[in-house]
């Protein structure tokens, strides 16, 4: 197993702005290390080395094949430009290495397929770079959600995450490009709402999905931003918003009938530690409705990792009883970034065909 | 004008829950009083007055005829089921009373229009019940949205109103009967996020409404749940969720291109006072996404008389001026009232026609 002493060792392939961050919480978990830096030109993988204080044993490669032909290489960091993910993906996967991925994970259900199905041939662990999945927060949240005196029956979920992007961004940032990350606000924001939405319904999928009127693209077609209704058949409902045009924001509602959850930072906590989140339980006003009774209770969940590095603990433990055991990849986490792939894939036929719904269908 | 020692004289027309709750309103506001309670039973109307310490002079009227021809009544409160709101309060204000009408305030406009035509033609102030317009953290929060350096170009609402009804509440009460409340929870709670969202909007009506698929009907049609975009042509949009199938939940999120305003009782705030709401500018990650800088602010205002109290206050104050300054009624309340109820009329057209986009036309 992953340990302190036999770390699973990364190579980080590309150094965009949030492979610092991702160097930060693989150096900060217990199991992992990074031993190379690839980009596209060997000077910049060379700086980005330099730059983030990364040690100077450390390879730089500039070269993608590079890096995967190093056998020094467990397990590879992917945080490309969404077009180059089955490329890239499909090659780690076939040199043997672990993928973690960025969201969102492939521009359709059917590349994401192509790489999980080369880690699966190969035996190698996927998941999808979603980090808050590994909060400690989130397992609390969960254990309330899944209460059935505490929450009841879920009913309704509302998810949004915008953010404000400066002229620079809507004209030049890869997120609005046809040919990089072509899902635009949905890939970047709308993955994440999608995921939460997932998450709360215990990632049984929607039968149907109707974009919302006001979806906004640029001129390449490229959506800045959109929300949609999910339906399921058993009446359970959830929207979600997600724009480049608001103001950082990100709200969670979770409404069951006996339990509200409310979270204004669900993606990215305000603080490291601690964190909060609302949960409320059989609330009801009172005499006179002149105010609630019980009131919502704060809940406060401290945390010794960030939740990235605790997503790079998880993931170097799978890979290493892969490595050191033999163990088959686990399912869980390319059964839900498919799952969040697919709802994505027909929110977005959705808008295509003028806000008709649409099947989700796995 | 209406003061201490020359208030405005209510009848109270109905012996709803809601009517205590606006009966101690009344007897809160430093300009208005009770002198008269009226049901369809003379019994009813007596024990109202007992059973909630109204003075012994209270006249009990056990029909709305005989309180609306008593010349000691100013003005009239009108919590009875939706079916008869057109009936009562046209002749509320062909008898000359000033009326302050339950919301929802008809079952469309046409029927509103009746009312308002009436009240107009007489004279007399008319105003919607929805208590939550006259909070000052309203107004606080109304500034803060209408300033440009801190919440810059509205962008996105999304208002959600719900409550657990139990089996009795579903099965009995007004609410999800066709021939009394028939406008359902879109009515009793789609009011208040509309209303919400219209005054979020500064009451620019939107272009469409798009109801949500998902929708719930009891078996006599009337809604339970449901939900819908609004959409303007600037490209703002909307949405909103009414249920009474969820845990009791308010929650209203406002985005703007710089400004984000977060409150989870708007309706009827969780203590009389101090009452909260949290308020951020120019939100953003701090370096490598670790956290947020700066966090919102919750701000914290405090009231000297409830909501209902200032409503009833203001509708006096305004009654007051009519009768013994001869002012103009004025045209502020009428005119929201019917934008909230062309909008709802929009959604529930939408809603028959299979969520299909209704133009929203004033």
């Amino acid at each position: 197993m992953a340990d302190k002493a036999n770390p699973i060792r990364f190579g980080i392939l590309g150094c965009a702005t949030i492979a610092r961050k991702v160097y930060r919480a693989i150096a900060l978990a217990p199991n992992a290390t990074v031993v190379a830096v690839c980009s596209r030109s060997l000077d910049k993988a060379q700086r980005f080395i330099a730059d983030n204080g990364l040690p100077p044993t450390t390879r730089a490669y500039g070269s993608y094949e590079a890096a995967l032909d190093d056998p020094a290489v467990d397990a590879v960091y992917l945080p490309l430009p969404t077009s180059l993910h089955v490329r890239w993906a499909v090659a780690a996967a076939e040199h043997g290495k672990h993928v973690l991925l960025e969201k969102p994970t492939a521009l359709c259900a059917a590349d994401l397929d192509r790489i999980l199905e080369a880690c699966g041939s190969q035996g190698v662990q996927f998941m999808d770079s979603t980090m808050w999945m590994h909060h400690p927060r989130t397992a609390r949240m969960r254990e309330l959600l899944s209460d059935p005196h505490r929450f009841g029956q879920l009913k309704a979920i509302h998810s949004i995450f915008t953010f404000c992007g400066d002229p620079d961004f809507l004209q030049n940032d890869i997120r609005v490009k046809p040919d990089l990350d072509a899902l635009g606000a949905l890939g970047d924001l709308g993955w994440y709402c999608i995921r939460s939405v997932l998450w709360a319904a215990d990632y049984e999928l929607p039968g149907t999905a109707i974009a919302h009127h006001g979806c906004m693209k640029n001129q390449a077609g490229v959506i800045l931003s959109c929300g949609a209704t999910l339906v399921w058949d058993d009446g359970k409902v959830a929207t979600f918003y997600c724009s480049f045009f608001s103001n950082l924001t990100m709200e969670l509602s979770v409404l069951g009938t006996r339990g509200t959850l409310h979270l204004s930072d669900f993606v990215i906590p305000f603080e490291e530690t601690p964190v909060q989140f609302k949960f409320a339980t059989d609330s009801k006003f009172k005499e006179l409705h002149t105010g609630w009774q019980p009131l919502p209770s704060e809940h406060v969940i401290s945390t010794d990792l960030p939740q990235e590095a605790l997503m790079i603990q998880e993931f170097s433990r799978l890979a290493g009883s892969i490595i050191d055991s033999g163990s088959k990849p686990d399912e869980k986490w390319p059964t839900i970034a498919r799952k969040t792939q697919l709802v994505l894939d027909a929110v977005k036929e959705s808008i295509e065909k003028g806000f008709e719904p649409v099947n989700v269908t796995g």
